[in-house]
């Protein structure tokens, strides 16, 4: 499974891309950020991200697209920012049919590294060491996209079970149904 | 001047088109609401408003486009979807070179009813009022595209006034630099 993190941002928007499933050890396939002139009128700063991320679709063909889950409690000016940008990046996924998968901050840190709430250090540090890079990948906005792509693989197969089961559910109730309705 | 007034929401992003200048009568192009299904996913929400601005965009071809300026202060649910479907209009038009405006609510109801609190009924009367229509336009998600879009028409010259008094400065200022520079 190739998928493609994005940590949405309007200055720095983080792009990761890795490959692999659960269980196996992962590959980075490539990690950048797309930056946009903080001095640009904000729709010119939308499109600058939009061509960005459409490189990065172009060049990875990712199967999915894993995009941070803005929350508002944060600095009121950033999130706008950020849920614009995370935007652009669901809007250029989702036109190619490529499906996108939102991860909380949370939920990204507890799959990386255990813990919830563990800092951007931490995060880098585990980063590196699952994909064996060299170096933790700068800047934070770049390993954190990496880390996104990592927890959506991880948290992947759990979600198919669950809809699988859901699935499996809804199979049979219908075949419930079907077959009180030939009994009349 | 015709001016694309758009009042961004997921659910409903209202849109409508408005023509004249500052002290004449307007003329009501267009008026419309671009729905989306709330049960569908998010990424496919955003395609569908894009989908919805661009036949606009191309029906209408206005020479603004006037997006209302988010704000996080109101539900914070509702703040993201409209951030994301705000991000939209606004990357629609930069894309293709037309200039985005944002106005804040309190300046769309300060510029058609004299009240920066106006309610919705006010702000739907002053636009029929205003655009000479027969009823108030529904949705109000539509009334106050109009309404952003006759704001635009109204505080554009005002606008351009002060970038002229601006630039004429800065010619000023270029030309005794450079006439300091013939003196040395």
């Amino acid at each position: 499974m190739r998928v493609l993190g994005v940590d949405p941002g309007l200055t720095r928007c983080g792009v990761g891309v890795v490959e692999g499933v659960a269980g196996r050890p992962l590959t980075m396939r490539g990690v950048g950020v797309v930056r946009t002139p903080t001095d640009a009128e904000l729709g010119q700063r939308l499109v600058a991200i939009e061509q960005g991320i459409e490189q990065w679709l172009d060049e990875h063909r990712p199967e999915c697209v894993a995009v941070e889950r803005v929350f508002s409690q944060h600095n009121v000016r950033t999130v706008m920012g950020t849920a614009q940008a995370s935007a652009v990046a669901m809007l250029c996924a989702s036109r190619r049919g490529i499906p996108v998968a939102l991860h909380t901050p949370s939920e990204v840190k507890a799959a990386v590294t255990g813990s919830g709430r563990a800092d951007k250090a931490q995060v880098g540090a585990m980063v590196t060491r699952l994909l064996r890079l060299a170096a933790p990948p700068k800047p934070a906005d770049a390993a954190d996209a990496l880390a996104l792509a990592i927890c959506h693989i991880w948290r992947a197969p759990a979600k198919n079970r669950l809809q699988q089961a859901v699935q499996q559910q809804a199979a049979l109730h219908a075949s419930k149904h079907a077959s009180k309705g030939r009994t009349p």
